[in-house]
């Protein structure tokens, strides 16, 4: 079943009948080619998704009749802030699609002193604004009950104070990969509790210069290893997000599984 | 530092020194232009992966004094084979890339009844090369120790057979997300022991027909949900892999780590 994410909040009135137009009300009507009866998900700022019938068409508008909320719940426990170095070529576009995919709550970019790329002001914002449309896209196609942020930073400074507001920063380091590093993923996680914010940061494809992981450690972060195998800078967020759904989704569900 | 998958096995002999030529030849002497004393990996057929220095260089081999071996183990302790029904566009080469940095065993790929390309025998052989080496490449980036087989069939009915080599095979169903099934993965992972194959069948972006799944399930196979969002055909392998080098490989060396 299709889902439109909304820019309003559902609120405590339950509302009976919703009115979209605009970008949704286009791609219901002139190229889902939807009719009267039809039943899509509206998910609203708020977070909350619910079930809503095509209820009458208008020539610049479709009304709704609101119906009940939607049970499963589809998000992440914690919101995971998965925080790339500039890569090369689209990697970031598929960071964004298949990270979205796997429940992380927002994207950072950020240039590191290894990114080849550099983007002007100008730039950045049309890119960011592809990613956050990308976002979107893979937010609804994947049942998203919230549709992460994206957001292209200026420079490093930008991402420390973005670090302030996360409750964990882990920093995905090759380094510990190759000493064999096993325990730092697994203890943040038993460690964060429900709607705190984890923040990872992931290096481009040259990686992090040691000056930078000592910023990120004197900043409070910490370094984790993911594994044995030497990652690529797009593969990486996805091993991240797939281990946190597999800790707090399946495992969680059954306390005594991993033991 | 540079490693070279061999087709020859170190045996029980420990060669002194060992003389490449053909494809690793030509990488090691005109792609990346190495020196006498040059450090790389040499990995063997049967796993074993050492140091090796370049000892001589000629026109059309190089010699190797072969060192001590790699001490870190980089392979997943159960052998995952991942089987995709044939997807559209490079989603297998990118499945292939991604689940060979992520420990991979095997790759395998068949025509399901939704997938829409259809491929004949020289067509399939063609692919198979194409896929087996960017299975390769990755393994050598991703410093694995052993090199993922990649093998197109031709119909289900060897798909079949194939199950009945693995000890386990799991289907990542679409329905079994939607109903919330959660268990199934992380009691499949508790149950296997070292050296154990664990097949997961994944659908092409329709899906899978109910006669489909009927037939897997009677050939032995269970459905499993890989949490509450819907991921993409390319997306869910990584999510297994993910999640298996979680559980063996993060959380194993701290056993009580998701109680």
């Amino acid at each position: 079943m299709q889902r439109y994410f909304l820019n309003t909040a559902y609120g405590t009135t339950t509302p009976q009948s919703y009115e979209v137009s605009g970008e949704p009300f286009h791609h219901m009507v002139h190229v889902m080619r939807m009719e009267v009866g039809t039943q899509v998900y509206l998910v609203f700022s708020d977070g909350v998704s619910v079930e809503a019938r095509i209820g009458q068409i208008n020539s610049d508008s479709v009304v709704l009749e609101l119906g009940n909320r939607e049970q499963v719940h589809r998000e992440l426990p914690i919101n995971v802030t998965i925080a790339s170095g500039f890569p090369k070529g689209d990697k970031l576009e598929w960071i964004v699609q298949k990270g979205t995919e796997l429940g992380a709550n927002q994207f950072l970019a950020f240039p590191a002193k290894t990114s080849i790329v550099k983007w002007d002001q100008k730039k950045r914002q049309k890119k960011q604004e592809r990613l956050q449309k990308i976002a979107q896209e893979a937010a609804e196609q994947s049942h998203r009950q919230s549709c992460p942020r994206v957001v292209l930073l200026e420079n490093q400074s930008q991402l420390l104070t973005q670090m302030q507001t996360a409750d964990q920063v882990l920093i995905a380091y090759e380094e510990s990969a190759k000493k064999g590093e096993h325990a730092q993923l697994v203890e943040t996680f038993k460690k964060m509790r429900p709607g705190q914010q984890l923040l990872v940061i992931f290096g481009p494809e040259g990686g992090f210069l040691p000056e930078e992981i000592a910023q990120f450690l004197s900043a409070g972060a910490l370094c984790c290893g993911l594994g044995p195998r030497i990652l690529r800078t797009e593969t990486a967020p996805l091993y991240v997000l797939g281990a946190a759904s597999y800790h707090y989704e399946l495992c969680q569900a059954e306390p005594t599984s991993v033991d």
